[in-house]
């Protein structure tokens, strides 16, 4: 059965703030009935979102109900990932209406007393999306493995929610057009929303952060020449750096593409934590990856949702001057530029002329 | 009551694999009646380590409970903290004799049903050093409040398992001689269990590791001037730089000490991460924290365990020309150039006179 989501985003739905509802609209629209958000009732995700077309946004649960929905997802995450006790009321409704419950709070719904036994009488399931699988190890730098046979990108950004999962799933698109055999490893709740696996890399205890990234990308990279990984934070987050850096040295990525955003010169909520100029954080990321493994920055990603066509065209020319790297808005333009550099890099690894898929063994 | 542990490490007790049972033994060796390690049985802790007097080591649980303990202490981490089948019947005929269980592995013993229900059926508690609280909250740059009032400083390392909490407690109590406002943040298990309070920061959710790290530096300088922070892991761990990075963003330390062991290399079971020239070294963790806080290293601890006295002296005097800073082996010589170097730090960034306490306010 497929899930025709009524998405809970009460408050937040916008551009910038409800990032689960949103991925989930841009890639799997047709499984999306209504959204919640009382603010914008009327409104069409299009006009909210600039895409997602005539997918409304209602008032309220009952007003969802409606649209014949079979599951509720929690489309919005609060700092902190904690389920806001307003919300409890609302869900033990849904469920009660036997719609099943999709959550990435870190708050683990299904093991929520009340919410378990409502669940249980009404025989529906609660997915919890960052809830971590109860067998993970340490890291042990076991994708050096692959280092013969895959490719593993990871996306980095100068700060959270600046378009590293976006990114990957723009360039998994453009890739599987171009017949590449390519691979996405989703680390966070609406990366594995889209991607149906994965593991929230956020939710695992600190031991195990790298060793959850290693393990996902060798899963990922069993049919795959290419493994995109989705970043998480920034190097420089004061809350998640912790996350960052254990998926950085965990995924043991090849090379990484940087995404960042020309308008935001701060971390979002931290304006006492300014970002260096781009080309100074390239620099930086290519060090905190470096004693691992020498992986260089290939291509940047902008997130130019707030400029206008000319200025966004603009501030690729800029970057691309500013760091010698091609670049692009891969979600605005077409992703071509970041694809044939992940290509090129690719195939010097290995060797490979261009039309072959064989893969040379063991070449780096 | 006070704990008389009977302290478990078979198979492991020697001076690098035992950590939790060494620095249980070093700086509270009055509650230790003695240690089970099959292998070692006879010996004293004196004579595997080096300090602990005549504390015996026995060979069995059985022999152990003549020396009369109240308490069985996990005194051995394995990589990953999972607890060890083999071990869930000594656990068990432990809880049978009427000994509190004191445990840091990750598997928390108070949640484990079998564990749970014999330890109520006795009367006996289980205390999980590793537990983490269940409040925590993502960091918000906290740490900042503290700058007109006290100075916080963080060890960090160049691997895991080197000095960073012995450091620090050796810090602490030459601080404490000199009649210095001191305190001691404990961020692992074995830190808790000698300070009494903490939180086992590797224990942790990846979201709030440096949440955990600044709830606890905001109270640790509570009635403190200086804070010494228990550092974890390392900037290059491929295990758990993770956890290192979200405890230094989150601690956001005035300055560092850095710990480094002249014959380590690599890191320990990772001989493909290579450790580099400290002075390198030392510039790359003071890039790490730069971003949200210039916080120089400002002393070099050695751990030297390994070397002749000869041997250790000329290291020191290699070390301090190499990388322009004092350094000593905090526990095998005076730990005072560092605890000086701190001394200088604080005074200046208060500028308070030698010989007074007084500090000005809101200074930096």
């Amino acid at each position: 059965m497929n899930s025709r989501f009524l998405i809970l985003a009460e408050g937040a739905f916008s551009p910038l703030r409800s990032k689960t509802a949103n991925a989930c609209i841009r890639y799997t629209p047709e499984q999306v009935v209504a959204i919640i958000d009382s603010g914008r009732a009327g409104d069409t995700a299009q006009k909210v979102l600039g895409f997602g077309g005539d997918i409304p946004v209602v008032a309220s649960l009952t007003e969802g109900l409606t649209r014949k929905p079979n599951a509720l997802l929690i489309g919005i995450a609060p700092p902190g990932g904690q389920l806001p006790a307003s919300w409890r009321a609302l869900i033990l409704e849904a469920i009660d209406n036997h719609l099943e419950i999709w959550s990435g709070l870190h708050t683990i719904l299904s093991d929520d007393p009340e919410f378990a036994a409502r669940a249980k009488s009404r025989g529906i399931t609660i997915h919890d999306l960052r809830k971590p699988p109860a067998d993970l190890d340490i890291a042990r730098g076991r994708v050096r493995e692959l280092d013969g046979r895959a490719t593993v990108i990871l996306t980095v950004g100068t700060d959270c929610n600046i378009g590293k999962m976006t990114t990957q799933l723009q360039l998994r698109d453009a890739m599987r057009e171009r017949r590449m055999r390519v691979s996405f490893a989703a680390t966070g709740q609406t990366g594995i929303l889209v991607e149906g696996w994965g593991i929230s890399v956020d939710a695992v205890i600190g031991d195990f952060i790298a060793g959850a990234a290693e393990r996902l990308t060798l899963q990922a990279a069993k049919d795959a020449d290419i493994v995109l990984v989705e970043g998480q934070g920034s190097i420089i987050h004061p809350s998640y750096s912790g996350v960052t850096y254990g998926l950085l040295h965990g995924s043991l990525p090849h090379a990484m593409v940087m995404c960042a955003q020309p308008s935001r010169t701060a971390i979002n909520n931290h304006p006492w934590v300014k970002i260096p100029p781009l080309a100074e954080f390239i620099d930086m990321q290519e060090r905190a990856a470096a004693p691992l493994r020498a992986a260089p920055v290939i291509a940047v990603a902008l997130n130019t949702y707030d400029l206008t066509d000319a200025e966004a065209r603009a501030a690729i020319e800029r970057v691309e001057r500013e760091t010698d790297l091609p670049a692009t808005d891969p979600v605005r333009f077409d992703p071509a530029p970041i694809v044939d550099a992940i290509d090129v890099f690719h195939r010097k690894r290995f060797a490979v002329t261009a039309g072959s898929t064989a893969l040379g063994a063991g070449v780096r």
